[in-house]
């Protein structure tokens, strides 16, 4: 028995629907459908998702809302009509609208609600179109599935007991079609989830009915060895494991947020990224245990938006309690690091952009002077990180040497090596403006 | 104008002492001569210095030292024969003994004071050697010179104001001996230094006369770029940075220990390392800064006796503090840590394996566990370290990538790489059995 989850793209219009139906109906183990809020049909079109947030803030804000409604409203009716879906959805999505805005909940409650409309809705469109086409499907809203989640709106966690509550689904007839991206409290408060909404409740079903098969509808046809942006139609990546998901989700690899694929990963559910504009394309299958016989190097991930804060000072390596010191005037900033390399009298510390304002900055600067009385500081910015990522290339003779070849043949002096606690992975800190020609080096090194 | 240092080897006997007298002779700008206790003349001999530290613990423990009184005196007195010098110098030492045992002193002082006399009356003999080949030579005690130091019997740091005492040093006619490795307190208390204690009294007197140059005479011909014992007929340096040295120093380079020449490095005194059994072959120079033409790598430093303590919980890199609590524990169980590489959701922290007991350990690790519940936690030993020093080589593109082509080509794996902090080196970890291996075709690679 299979899971099957249907992304933004995947549910966008009438036509993408019916794939999703025919996919649906050309296999009998797909029993459990989570769907997302509609997604953008053009490049500059607007997410569903998107235009409600919209209209919840002009109406918290106490300003009109029609020009939205009816936009929102619009795009719907342009579905149910064309897959000739009774009235009734529209009547219901409109009424759940208006009911929220009206109801005597706190004004974050009721965006949280407004945010889940896209997702509720587009499971009561898909279902009644798996009707239409003939199969016996239901709307199944979370409440009555079990998916019970912690109290925190946009941010809610689920609760292990949502994962029995779940089994017992599975004795229900027919196909169920669930919406993603929220569930509700053991006090029926909707909470949504945070960001790989739909991606978390499928999972979460999946581990739940203990499927066969996590299957993730998205609109690539698989993950490629490297992103699709940096290197022109890379190879695809057939298999993968978990934890080279997770290394590669780390460095901005996109596809999806590790995260969200945990509650399947813990409960060892296979699962499967596919194409829902072609699905007979075999997808990339991430597993918990693969073949050792495979290649080593599965991906190139990377990203920008890095510092590095280095400090010296002569006979450092004999002061103890030097590097937690420096480690926990960050941490008492609030700044969490990402790697913190050290020579004999002196350490840097790599840290995300997004972790420094420069206020921050100054105090951790100030600091450091006071507290510890460094020979040098600095703080230099523009770094970037590009992570070679595959299981048992720590075992494996001149990875190392393949990695730092492909930087020297495109000239790349390395600034950072990060090597040795991670069995998945090794990472490399280059300047940013050099990124691009790392990652194609890299790809041209491991896979062509 | 040089300060010139004589170790333990080019004072061991009369023939030895007469290459000192040549080379001092030889040029006139010696006039400062710094020497250490007579040391082996023979692979299976013992240093004077050992046996006035046995002298001294048969006497402190009320137990007869006739026997190693005599044999310390038959050294000295085979020394002063063939050189033809007063007997005076032989009842001198003899009374020295003889009264710091007597004296109403701490048996520590004593102990401190003992093991002292050996670098004495080394200078007493050298210095009445140069008169006799015709050269207007006299005997300093360190307190005369000026060295004052800390009250830390075998520890002692030289004081600030040494430096100007020593500099009015210059005043004196002809050449003055001084006596390595102690100094005297403020109230007039001698003090050994810790380690490389010659070395260091050498060193001071370098910065505290501003010497042009200070020549330090050890029994070989230069530094090598990598440990004799390990590559046969290694290249010679000409020239190292300070940094680089202490790079070197750091991974057991042998020579010598980097801090002893501190003092002159921050003064900017250029060091001369020669060899006293052929004082024509030009050492090696080890300077402040050099010329940025020359080869990037000068040396392949390593050394065993690490481990590798291991923890892995998932979204560690999500637990602000995480790294910080780790090295907090080792450092309330007074661990220094050397490098702490960290993945995404783990962390390795290399240790000496000298900071672990057995009780350590096991603190440590039931700390770890009930303080940071992690998912793993491991203790890895048999590490070994390599490391690839050069200045300049960070900038330069391809050293990693040569430096992993040897391991690679040795067909070992890396199990851990440093980069990134210090500008000078390059750390590589690997399982000790491979050192051997791995500094053979790194040798090859950067040397020949």
């Amino acid at each position: 028995m299979k899971v099957v989850k249907f992304g933004g793209s995947s549910v966008a219009n009438d036509e993408q629907i019916k794939k999703v139906g025919s996919i649906v109906a050309d296999d009998s183990d797909r029993k459990f459908v989570v769907v997302s809020a509609p997604g953008k049909r053009f490049k500059d079109d607007v997410k569903i998702t998107d235009l409600l947030i919209e209209l919840s803030d002009l109406a918290l804000r106490n300003k009109s809302f029609d020009k939205k409604l009816t936009e929102i409203m619009e795009r719907f009716s342009e579905i149910t009509s064309e897959l000739n879906l009774s009235q009734v959805i529209l009547t219901d999505i409109k009424q759940s609208i208006q009911s929220t805005l009206s109801s005597e909940m706190s004004d974050r409650a009721k965006a949280d609600e407004l945010k889940s409309i896209g997702e509720d809705s587009s499971a009561k469109i898909v279902s009644a179109h798996l009707k239409t086409i003939g199969l016996n499907a239901q709307y199944v809203n979370p409440k009555e599935a079990g998916i019970i989640v912690s109290n925190e709106p946009g941010n809610a966690q689920v609760l292990p007991e949502s994962f029995a509550k779940l089994y017992n689904m599975r004795q229900r007839d027919g196909i169920i079609v669930i919406p993603g991206f929220f569930g509700f409290t053991q006090e029926g408060q909707l909470m949504t989830f945070p960001r790989g909404g739909s991606d978390i409740t499928g999972s979460i079903v999946a581990a739940g009915v203990q499927a066969d098969l996590y299957e993730n509808f998205t609109d690539v046809d698989s993950v490629y060895v490297v992103d699709p942006r940096m290197v022109e139609n890379p190879e695809k990546v057939t298999e993968l494991t978990y934890k080279e998901m997770r290394e590669l989700s780390y460095s901005g690899f996109g596809v999806f947020h590790d995260e969200a694929l945990m509650p399947a990963f813990q409960r060892e559910i296979p699962v499967c990224i596919k194409n829902t504009n072609n699905p007979q394309s075999p997808g990339t299958m991430i597993v918990s245990e693969k073949d050792q016989q495979s290649r080593c190097v599965v991906g190139i991930a990377s990203d920008t938006g890095f510092s590095n804060l280095y400090v010296s000072k002569y006979l450092m390596n004999r002061e103890l309690g030097f590097g937690r010191r420096l480690l926990q005037i960050l941490e008492e900033e609030g700044i969490s690091f990402e790697h913190a390399p050290s020579g004999i009298d002196n350490m840097s510390v790599i840290i995300r952009d997004n972790q420094l304002t420069a206020e921050k900055e100054i105090n951790v600067i100030n600091r450091i002077k006071q507290e510890l009385n460094p020979e040098t500081i600095s703080i230099d910015y523009g770094f970037a990180m590009v992570m070679v990522v595959g299981e048992g290339m720590m075992n494996a003779v001149g990875i190392a040497e393949k990695s730092t070849a492909a930087f020297a043949e495109a000239n790349i002096s390395i600034e950072m090596i990060n090597q040795g606690s991670s069995e998945v992975s090794v990472m490399f800190g280059i300047r940013k403006d050099k990124l691009d020609l790392a990652v194609k080096s890299l790809y041209h090194k491991f896979f062509e």
